[in-house]
C-alpha cells in the first residue's frame, strides 16, 4: 500500500501516464483514417487492448495507494478516470461498439485529470457555472417563450425552422449566434408574414443583451477571486 | 385581510404558484404539437381554464393581502401579473384568439415576478437601460442617416434590401450583426455600383465601435455598483 | 451682438433648433418614398428651402453672438454646422444633386452639435481614436501583407475575391468580421489549392487577436479616465 | 565601428529606413497588378534589387555598430531582419520564386522592427501568448476529441466537412467562429442524423465559453501589468 502510494505520487509515474494518454490520442486519431484501419486493423486492436490494461493497472495502483477507497472516490476526477477505464472492460464484446469507441476517445480527456495545471483550469471553469445559475434560468424562460410563440406563428410558414417546439428552440439557438438569422431564417418568413421582423429583432436585442450580462457576471466573479 | 397577507407571504404559497406556472409552461408547450391538440383538445382547454382561475384567485389573495390597492399597483411586477391574468378573462370568447394564446404564453413570464432571484436580476438588467439612453439616441441617429442614404443610393439596385426606408433600417440591423453583410448584401450591390463598399465598411466600423462603447458603458456602470 | 449672444445661449433657442432638425429628419425620410415625392414634390421643396434659410439664420445668430469669428470657427462642431448649412447654398442649382441630397441628410447630424449630451459622448468616442493609433497602424500593415500575399496566391483561383489588391483588402475585411469566410471564401479556394487553409486560419487567429487587444486598450484608456 | 554605431542610432537613419520600407511596400503592392508588371517589369526588378542592397547595407551597418555579433543576434528582431534580407540573396536565381516573393512581402514587416512604438506593441502582444499556454492546450484537447468523434459519426454523411480528421478540425474551427455552422454544416447533417444537434450545440457552448475565459485571462494579465 505504501509502495502504491509512493509510486502514484512520483512524477515519473505521472509522466509515463501522460505519454500513454498521448499514445492513446494518436491511436484514436489514426483509427479515423479508414485506409490505416483496413491495413493495420489487428495491430490497432492489440495496441488498444494493451493501453486499456496499462490504464487499468494505473487506476488500481492509484486506488490502492490512496488513503481509503472512500477518499479515492471522493475526488470527481478519480471517479471520471475509473468510469472511463472500467467502462472499457464492462462494455467490451457487447453490441456497444459506438459507445466503446467514444469511451476510447474520451480517454484523451484523462489528460485533464493527470496534468495538474489543466485540472486546475477546468476546475476554475466549472466553478463559474453555479454563479450563472439564475441568469441561465432566465435565458431558458426567454428561449422557451420565444420558442412557443415562434412555433405558434411560423409553424406552417417555415416548418423546417419552426415546425415543432424543439425545432424552434434549435433555430433560436442559431439566431442568437447570429448565424444566417436574416438571410436564412427571417427573410423567407418575412416574405410571407411582413410583420415577423419584430419577432427576430426583439429576440436578438434581448438575447444578446442577456448573454452579454451573463458574461459580465462571469468576469466580475472572476476578478473578485 | 391579515389572513390573505399571511398566505401571500408564506413560502408554501410561492412554491405552489411556481409549480402552477411550470404546469402552465408545459401546457403551452404541448399546445404547439398539433397531434396532441387534436387528441386532447378538451382536456387542454379545461386545464387552461382551471389554471386561469387559480391564478385569478392568487392575484386576488395578493391584492387583498397588500397594504392598500395603491400599494399593490405601485409594484410594476404586480401590475404585470394583473394584466397577464385578467387579460385572459377580458379577451375570452372574442375574436382575439391569437392575442389570447400569446397572453397564455406570457404567463410563463410570471416566473420572473414570483421567483425573487429572477426578479432581482431582471430589475438589474432593466436599470441599466436608462444609462444607455444617450448612446442609444446616437445609435438611432446613425442608423437613420445611413438608412436614408442607403435608400437613396441602392433603392433601384437592391429593392429587397434598400427598397424603402424601413427595409433599409432592417437591412442595416442585419449588417451590424455582421450576418451575410458581404456575401448576401454588399457583393450583389458592388457588382452594380463599384464604390458602394465605403458605405458598408464605414457603417460596420462606426456601428460596431459605437455598440462596443455602449457595452463598455454598461460594464463600467455595473462595476461601479 | 449681445442680443445674438443671449439668444444663442437661451434654452428655448436650442429647443427650437432641435425641433427643426427633427422636422428636417422627417423630411429626408419622407423623400425616400417615391409615392410621396411624386405627389408632394413642390411642398417638400418649399419645406426644405424654408428649413435651410432658418438654419442659415441660426448659424448667423450664433456666429454674431460668439466672442469673435475666430472663436466661432475654433469649435469643430461650429465649423461642421457651417459647412453643412452653407454647402446647401453654394451647391444649389448646380449639377451636384446627389451631393446636395446627402448634405441635406447630414443635417440630421446637427442633432449632435446642438444636443450637449450627444456632443459630449461623440467627443469622448473621437478622443479614443488617437490612443488606437499604433495598433491601427499594426492592423494596417497586417492587412496589407495578407492582402498582397492573398492576391499573389489566389488571383487566378478566385478573381472575385482576390483579383486585385483592393479586392483582396475588402475580402480580408469580410473575413475578419467572420462573414462567410469559410462557406463563401475559403472552401471554394480550398477545392483548388488544398494548402490555402493556413492562410485563412492564421489570418483569423492573428486578426481577431490584434483587434481584441485594440479593444482592450480602448477599455483600459476608458477606465483610467 | 563607432561610426556605424552612431549612424545606426541616429533618427535620420531610422527615418530613411522607414521611407525605404514604405517604398518596398508600394513596390510589392504594384507587383500584384499584372498590367503594371507587364509594362514596367524591368523597372520593378531594378527597384527591388536596389532596395535589397540598401537593406543589406543597413543590416551590415547595424551589425557592425552593435556591441558584438552575439549582442546583435540576441535581439530576435535583428535576427528577423537578418533572415528577411539575407534570405533574398541566398534564394535568388533559384527555383524558389514564390518563396522569394513572399520574402519580399515580409520585408513590409520590417516596419515593426524599425518603428519603436510598433515593436513595443508587438512585444506586448507576444508576451501574452505564454500566459494562454494551459488554456490553449485545453482548447487543443477539446478540438481533438470533438474532431475524432465528428469524423467517426459524420464521415459518410458529410465527407466534405468531416471526411478526415484534419477536415473535421478545420470544420470545427469554422463552427467555433459561428460561420454558417447551422445553415451550412449542421442542417444538412441533421436531415440524415436527427440527433446530431447535440454535437454542434455542446461544441459551441463549451468552445465559446472556453475561448471567452481565455480572453478574460488575457485581459486580467494585461490589467495586472
Ligand atoms: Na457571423
Ligand atoms: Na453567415
Amino acid at each position: 500500500k505504501t509502495l502504491c502510494s509512493k509510486i502514484s505520487q512520483h512524477s515519473v509515474f505521472t509522466n509515463i501516464v501522460i505519454v500513454l494518454i498521448l499514445m492513446n490520442s494518436i491511436l484514436v486519431g489514426l483509427e479515423t483514417y479508414s485506409a490505416i484501419v483496413e491495413r493495420y486493423s489487428s495491430w490497432l486492436h492489440i495496441a488498444d487492448r494493451i493501453l486499456l490494461w496499462i490504464f487499468t493497472i494505473e487506476i488500481l495502483i492509484r486506488l490502492v495507494g490512496s488513503k481509503s477507497i472512500g477518499a479515492f472516490f471522493k475526488d470527481p476526477w478519480s471517479v471520471f478516470d475509473f468510469i472511463i477505464v472500467f467502462g472499457g472492460h464492462v462494455l467490451v464484446g457487447g453490441h456497444y461498439f459506438t459507445v466503446l469507441r467514444i469511451l476510447r476517445v474520451l480517454r484523451v480527456l484523462r489528460a485533464i485529470s493527470v496534468i495538474p495545471s489543466l485540472r486546475k483550469i477546468v476546475n476554475a471553469l466549472i466553478i463559474t457555472i453555479p454563479s450563472m445559475g439564475t441568469i441561465l434560468l432566465l435565458l431558458g424562460i426567454f428561449f422557451y417563450i420565444y420558442g412557443v410563440i415562434g412555433t405558434m406563428m411560423f409553424q406552417s410558414i417555415a416548418p423546417e425552422f419552426f415546425g415543432t417546439l424543439h425545432a424552434s428552440l434549435l433555430t433560436l439557438f442559431q439566431v442568437v449566434t447570429l448565424e444566417s438569422w436574416a438571410s436564412g431564417v427571417m427573410r423567407p418568413i418575412l416574405a410571407e408574414d411582413g410583420s415577423s421582423w419584430w419577432y427576430f429583432v426583439s429576440f436578438i436585442l434581448i438575447g444578446t443583451f442577456v448573454i452579454f450580462n451573463l458574461l459580465i457576471g462571469v468576469i466580475v466573479t472572476d476578478v473578485e477571486k
